[in-house]
C-alpha cells in the first residue's frame, strides 16, 4: 500500500470508527432483553433502536443504573455478573462475575460506587464504578454461627449511605460508605420475618420493605433512624390473599402522587391507596389482574399498573385525582415492564411475547411507535442517573 | 501541497477538530457571567472548567433551559437574544434577537418548542427547538384596546402547555401547543394587580403567581383549571415589608420539601414555611437577611438560602425537620445564585464580587472546589432537562 493509500484509509478508518457522529446521552436507554442475553440501546427523542449488545449473560430479573454523566449502564444480572457498558460506543467497557447469583444493584449518591445484592454468597459487594475492582465485601451474617443471609431490597440513599435487608435474617442494613475504607454499618434487627424486596421514597427518606414471612411492612424513616423500625400496613401481605399469588409484585413499582402512594396487593385484584403522611390507607382500586408494577406518571396525574399471569396482556391507567381507572390498554401478552420518558409525555412498555416495544403518548394514549425486541423485560432510561434511590 | 501533505493536513485535522473525545452530557452544566456575555462550560463530576463561550449578549437575569438530550443549552438574554449553545462543541448552534426586552423561557414537555416571554413587544414568542425559526406568536394583549402586556413567569407543564403571567393585565394564560398551528389558549383575568414572577410545583401541578400591586399569591391547579385562580397567602408581598425591599425574591427559589414549601418573605429577614395540603403558613424562620433564593437540597433534608444586599455574603442552611438554622456560611461578597447537583451531594455557588464558584459537599459542608468565573451569576446543570417548570 502506497503512503498516499494508507492515508486514505486512516481519514475513512478514522472517519468511520474514531469519529463516530458525537451524541448527547440525555436521552438514550436499554432494553434488556432476557433469552439472549442481550440489550437493545434505544433513543427516546425519535424512538429508534440504536444497537443490540451481546454477552451479558443471564439477564433474568436484570436491573440497571447508570453513571452520574449519563455515559455508562451498570447491569445486574442474575448469575452474579456486573457489566459495565459504554452508552456512547455501545460496547462492553467492562465485566466481572461478582458472585454465583445476585438481585439487584445501586450506585452510590456521588457516583464513585456501585454495589451488588447477592444471595450466594449472601452480602453486598462494592465496587469503583470506573474501574469495577472490589472495594468493599459487606458479608451479611448473623446469628451466633455466622451464617450468611440473602441480601435483597438495595437501594442508594443520599449521604453516600446504601440500605438493604437480609432474607432469613430479617433484618435491615445502612451502610455508610462516605469513607469507603471504614464502612459504617448499622444494624436494625426484629424488623420482620423474610423481607423479600424494598424500596425507597423518591426522597430518599423511607426505607420500606415488603415481608415474605408475615404480614405488613417495615419502614424505617433514614431521617431518624434513632426512632428504628415500624411496621405498617399490617395486613398487607400474603395473609389477604384470596387468589393464588402468581408474582409477589415489585415493590419498586410503588407510585407516590402527591399525599398518596399507590400500593400493588398481594395476591389480589387491587391496587391500594395509602396516605403517606400517615402510611395507614385510605382506599382501594378494583382493577384487572394482580397487579405488579404501579408506575406514577412523573406528574403524578396517572399510574399506570400491569398484571401477573393471565392477565398479563392488560395495563390499566388509573386517574390519581378520581381514584378511578381512566383507560383499559390491551398491549399484547406479557406486559413486562414499563418506563416513563423523564417528564412523562410518553411511557414505553415491553410487551415480551409480541417481541415488541411499544411506545405510548400519554396525553392521547395512542401507541406512536412499535420497536422490535427479543422477550423484551426491563427498560431503563439514562435519567435515572439524576434520581435517588433508582 | 502534495496529495500525501493534504492527507496528513485532513487526518490530522479530523482528528484534532472533528474527533474530540467523545463525551457524555449528564454531568455538564452553564455558569452565566453576565458581566462579559459570556458561558463558562463546566462538569460536575471532577469540578472543573471546560470551556469559556462568548458572544450571547446582555446576560443579566439570563437563565437557561436544556434540550432533552441534554445536548443543547437555550439562553434566555435580557436583551431578547435567544441563544442555542451545543454543549459537546462548546460553541453556538444558532442564536436569534427575538425581542427588544426579553425575562425568560421555558422548553415544551416533549422538548421540540421554546417559548420566550417578552416584554417587549409584550407576549411569548414560540420557536422550533432544531432551527429557532418561530412557530407560534402570542401577543399578550388585553382591555378594549388592545394593550400589550409584558409577560412574566414563563413556566413549562405537563400536556404540551406554557403557563405564563401577564404584569399589566393581571391575568395568567395557559398555551396548549399538543397542535402547534392551533394553540389553545385559556385566559384567567382579575388573578390581582401585578403579578411579577410565577413558579409551578415540581410536578407541575400548581402555577402560583407573586404580585408586585397587592398583597397574596394568585394559585392555579392545572389538575381542575375549571375552579379558577384562587388567592393564597392574603399576607405575602410587599404590605408586610417593615424594611426597604432591596430585591424582590425570585419565586422559582421556592423550596418544596415533604408537605412543606420554604418561601422568601417580602421585605423581612424571614423564611415562610407553608403547607402545601392547605396552603396555609404553618411557622415563619429568622433569618440572617432578605431572602432572595430558598433551595432545597434534591432529598429535601435542607434548604440553602442567600440574601439581597446587604448581607449577599451570607449563605444559611435550614434544617427542614427542626425549622431550625444548621449553618451559616460566609462564601464572600456577591452571593447570587445555587444549584445542587441533581442527586444533591453537591451545592455549586456563584460568589460574584469573588469572581468565583465555590463547590460544597453538601455532607461536610466544606468547599471542595473553588473555579474562577468572571462576575458569575447563574448556574445552570443539564439535568434540568429531565425536569418539570424548569
Amino acid at each position: 500500500m502506497r503512503i498516499d493509500q494508507l492515508l486514505v484509509a486512516t481519514v475513512l478508518t478514522v472517519m468511520l470508527t474514531g469519529c463516530a457522529a458525537p451524541r448527547a446521552t440525555g436521552d438514550l436507554g436499554v432494553v434488556v432483553e432476557r433469552a439472549s442475553g442481550s440489550l437493545t440501546l434505544v433513543e427516546t427523542t425519535n424512538q429508534t433502536l440504536l444497537q443490540r449488545i451481546e454477552g451479558l449473560g443471564d439477564l433474568s430479573h436484570a436491573s440497571v443504573v447508570y453513571s452520574r454523566d449519563e455515559r455508562f449502564a451498570y447491569v445486574f444480572g442474575r448469575d452474579g455478573g456486573l457489566t459495565k457498558v459504554d452508552m456512547l460506543s455501545g460496547r462492553i467497557a467492562g465485566r466481572t462475575i461478582q458472585s454465583g447469583n445476585s438481585i439487584g444493584g445501586a450506585i452510590s449518591q456521588d457516583g464513585s460506587l456501585v454495589a451488588v445484592s447477592n444471595y450466594e454468597p449472601g452480602g453486598v459487594k462494592v465496587f469503583d464504578a470506573d474501574t469495577l475492582e472490589l472495594v468493599v465485601d459487606i458479608p451479611a451474617t448473623y446469628g451466633e454461627e455466622g451464617q450468611l443471609s440473602k441480601v435483597v431490597g438495595l437501594v442508594d440513599a443520599p449521604g453516600q449511605r446504601f440500605v438493604f435487608s437480609l432474607f432469613e435474617a430479617g433484618e435491615i442494613w445502612v451502610a455508610d460508605l462516605s469513607q469507603p475504607d471504614k464502612p459504617q454499618i448499622t444494624r436494625f434487627k426484629d424488623i420482620g420475618r423474610e423481607p423479600y424486596d424494598a424500596l425507597v421514597t423518591p426522597d430518599g427518606r423511607y426505607y420500606i420493605a415488603g415481608l415474605f414471612g408475615e404480614d405488613g411492612l417495615a419502614m424505617l424513616d433514614l431521617w431518624h433512624p434513632e426512632q428504628g423500625v415500624r411496621r405498617i400496613l399490617d395486613h398487607y401481605g400474603r395473609g389477604e390473599q384470596k387468589l393464588p399469588v402468581y408474582k409477589m409484585p415489585h415493590l419498586e413499582g410503588w407510585a407516590i402522587a402527591g399525599d398518596y402512594a399507590f400500593v400493588p396487593a398481594v395476591g389480589r385484584h387491587e391496587v391500594l391507596i395509602v396516605d403517606v403522611g400517615t402510611w395507614q390507607e385510605v382506599d382501594r382500586i378494583e382493577v384487572h389482574g394482580q397487579p405488579v408494577f404501579v408506575m406514577g406518571r412523573p406528574d403524578g396525574r396517572e399510574v399506570w399498573v400491569n398484571y401477573a399471569f393471565p392477565d398479563n396482556d392488560t395495563v390499566q391507567i388509573i386517574d390519581t385525582a378520581s381514584f378511578r381507572i381512566a383507560e383499559t390498554l390491551k398491549p399484547g401478552k406479557g406486559v413486562l415492564h414499563m418506563e416513563f420518558t423523564p417528564r412523562g409525555e410518553h411511557l414505553w412498555m415491553s410487551v415480551r411475547d409480541e417481541d415488541v416495544v411499544r411506545v405510548y403518548d400519554t396525553r392521547t394514549r395512542q401507541e406512536i411507535a412499535t420497536l422490535p425486541a427479543e422477550k423484551p423485560s426491563g427498560i431503563f432510561f439514562t435519567a435515572r442517573a439524576h434520581r435517588i434511590g433508582l
